[in-house]
């Protein structure tokens, strides 16, 4: 950020009056821009014993599996964001959302939220950010071409508590990405 | 949002290639801004039989009592948020948190997190956002004084659930809220 939003002038990082970190403040008009985390909504769409994934047809991780999620927008719901994801990467209706993972990623200022759901008729089709979308057994599962971390660890938790048989407890957890290069 | 914050030129509001709903969009760099919405974390802190409020010195609900909480920083998970939000409203230390509410606000755009949890010691202050602080058995709770309906929602479940007896199972609603004036 360089300049004010509100007013078109220069903006300075400085710690405001009565606060404790530094913001983009305009050295203008005085308006403070805040930055916050933005969140990830999605879904772990089952159908029998298999859970649907799409093949990413857009970077980053192109090429790579994942769950259908995407950036939350303003005015829906998380469930409404998860199903409209859903929709828009596999063409997917899905029905009994559950809430089933939460995922801090303070490293990159992101919160995960995936809702548990079936998918209705076990129909979907390939949306516009997916090479293609399949539906996978736990033993066929992509393990190595996953695109992300909280897509592993969900997938991982939903076949173990599956196992367990005693229901679907919602989870908490943080992801400590590692530095690029690393 | 009028002007572009990485070059300063005038933004218009349209429909971005491959999108399907309007964004801010610089004139002259073609930068995309997009808006998302913001997270509030907060605590719901109990020391015995009580749990502790907060008398808002800020706008908006000026006076009305609320549980300790505010925006989500970028580089915190959501419960360090929670913590630091408690320590700067209440000067209270917590422990032993555990995610009990998610509400969605769509109207505002924005999440509210609330996590239970335990008060260190019993031992609170006033931090610089409140004019005063204080432990609530169920039947003293400021009903009528309470600053958002989500803190009523929270503090209701949470007696519910303490005299049901059967733990404190995470909750997700949605609150609809009512246009000014209604």
């Amino acid at each position: 950020m360089k300049y004010c939003s509100a007013c078109g002038h220069p903006v300075d990082l400085k710690v405001p009056d009565n606060d404790d970190r530094e913001r983009f403040t305009c050295t203008q008009c005085n308006l403070i821009h805040y930055s916050n985390p933005k969140i990830i909504v999605g879904c772990l769409p089952v159908f029998k014993d298999r859970v649907l994934l799409c093949k990413r047809a857009i970077e980053p991780r192109y090429g790579k599996w994942t769950l259908p999620a995407g950036f939350m927008e303003n005015n829906e719901t998380t469930s409404q964001g998860a199903e409209r994801e859903t929709w828009e990467e596999a063409r997917a209706r899905v029905s009994g959302l559950s809430l089933y993972y939460l995922f801090d990623v303070p490293g990159i200022s992101q919160v995960y939220l995936f809702y548990l759901c079936s998918l209705v008729d076990g129909h979907y089709g390939v949306g516009p950010e997916s090479l293609e979308t399949a539906l996978f057994a736990e033993s066929e599962i992509p393990w190595d071409e996953l695109a992300f971390p909280v897509v592993a660890e969900t997938l991982r938790s939903y076949f173990e508590d599956t196992k367990a048989g005693n229901g679907y407890p919602m989870r908490v957890d943080t992801v400590v990405r590692k530095p690029r290069g690393a």
